[in-house]
């Protein structure tokens, strides 16, 4: 097995190295060929892998780095003050070559800033987008992108998220021609806003897309196509709006389980069904976002997110190694702007 | 108590007279001073009035329309080629003062556009927008417009929404100085596309809005403010990845409570739990959106809902009516037009 070597931004997120640092050695220890670069407060490091009994594990490196990005920063003052963060330095070793992928759980904003900055985007990506998986009815998830890299997107900003969403769910999912939908408000012709109706005139004249037309926001989660393209401002409010349900329902379940003697019992007794909700729909599942259109991978997990999600976020670095994505998205743009005619796509 | 008139579009929404007579039937039985004209095809009507008892009931008026708008008709064709749909007329009759408000199931598209040219705008509202309820973990609702009747909004729509928006809360909830906040993917200054951050820097000239800052759409379940405003595309995502969201875990639940005999046991005994949730999310009881800036009241009832769900939407406009919303709208966006200098709103 080639060995992979993943540097992790240790000192982000909200519980820094308390949750990196487990995560880091639960991962080691399921991946034998794995080398992880522990980025951050080299004294601060190194006290929490004495306390995990790991302070000389052979798989793990520490690189001290004197800064942090805080959760609030803004993006230029971070990406301006902040040259030593645990961020800025974990995107430096993917630059350098020295890594092949970060993961950072810190402040969203300033990740993509950086990892803009510091390893540029493929030639004809004018903007990384972030991609996540979400759950659905069928046991196969939707990838949905831009979740909040970008708003104002034009239409070439979303045919060049068709094609990085295409590429990722051939390569990492193995879907032969993956099904792509524009998010919109409507599923007739004359629906939506000029951006979706100039996008829906774009994408046909690329056969490589298997552009299937529109989606409205309910039916993403019933699994009837791999891949949802949108302005990032659309994404993030959508994936917002369905934490948020996702919360209230489940305020509203321990509510209603708390009302008596006889409903705390009924709830006792569904207790296992309701874990099973629980994990199916559990976020950590599904944490590590892409950061997709770079010249390297870097991953985004959920700044809240425990010890099974940060492992989580890891996982998906090692497979976009595997599956080598930023190559993959290079080579399918390429093509796309070297030929002349639209037909080698297909 | 002055009588009250209400139209209704009886040929409307996925089930037609099936729904909208006995709701009517019901509505009219609680408000004795009501008088609901139901417009459609005086024949089905009156074999659905007959089957319901009711054909000679004192509060119904049949009024006959010929045509009906279908849930998938082009708006412009509806509005070109259906002049005597159960929609138009019911419309009409509100142009014409011979109802006070008119409800409708039928497709939205259809009933914005026929509503704003019949009808028209107040003075000074550019767009009529939908506005709903949305439950939250608090006792009380939010009011979040726009919900589809706009796309690509300008700084100056979202000020009339703000406007409408806290017509309507002052004046249907009693809500002294409704807080309102613009729906935003981060709460700090520079977050968030073109259209949010110029609607931000133009709300605070307006004091008679009491303009909070912005809020993300999973907090605007957790009840921490009135009035939530957006584009219409931006609304229409949140509303239905929320409707999605819920679908999702509905399916989730079914599922894992049929696995097996002791998941099915716990799952009767989970049901009257269940019920209270289902009951507490029911979109029936937030059914009733209202078209706010028009020159009379029409509310949108969702065109799949049941006889609860229709009952809720004519309650809707019983309120409205009984509120004079239009007129307090036109008053409020007057004053506002009137004045040279922005300090008559405190």
């Amino acid at each position: 097995m080639a060995p992979i070597c993943i540097a992790l931004d240790a000192m982000g997120g909200d519980f820094g190295p308390s949750v990196v640092l487990p995560a880091a050695l639960r991962v080691v220890n399921e991946h034998p060929e794995l080398q992880l670069i522990l980025v951050g407060d080299a004294d601060v490091l190194r006290k929490h892998l004495t306390d995990l009994k790991a302070v000389n594990h052979p798989q793990f490196i520490i690189h001290h780095a004197s800064q942090h990005v805080s959760m609030d920063e803004s993006p230029a003052l971070a990406l301006r003050n902040k040259k030593d963060s645990s961020m800025r330095v974990a995107i430096n070793l993917v630059k350098e070559n020295k890594a092949q992928a970060c993961v950072s759980a810190g402040n969203t904003g300033a990740l993509v800033a950086t990892a803009r900055f510091v390893l540029k985007t493929v030639p004809g990506v004018d903007r990384p987008a972030i991609l996540a998986r979400i759950p659905t009815m069928n046991a196969k998830p939707v990838y949905i992108l831009d979740l909040g890299a970008n708003v104002d997107s034009a239409p070439d900003h979303l045919l060049q998220f068709a094609i990085m969403g295409s590429v990722y769910a051939s390569a990492v999912e193995n879907i032969e021609r993956p099904s792509l939908r524009i998010l919109n408000i409507g599923l007739e012709d004359i629906k939506g806003n000029e951006l979706v109706k100039a996008t829906a005139q774009l994408l046909p004249n690329y056969p490589a897309i298997n552009y299937c037309g529109y989606i409205e926001a309910d039916e993403v989660f019933q699994g009837k196509t791999d891949i949802v393209i949108c302005d990032g401002f659309v994404g993030n409010v959508a994936l917002k709006a369905s934490e948020g349900t996702a919360k209230l329902i489940s305020n509203f379940l321990k509510i209603a389980f708390r009302q008596n003697l006889l409903t705390r019992l009924s709830g006792l007794l569904a207790m296992a069904v309701l874990r099973v909700i629980k994990k199916r729909m559990d976020p950590a599942r599904y944490n590590g976002a892409s950061l997709l259109g770079l010249k390297g991978i870097v991953i985004k997990s959920h700044g809240g997110t425990n010890v099974l999600g940060f492992s989580q976020a890891i996982e998906e670095a090692i497979i976009e190694v595997k599956k080598n994505v930023p190559q993959r998205i290079t080579d399918l743009v390429t093509k796309l702007l070297a030929s002349s005619t639209e037909t080698i796509f297909s």
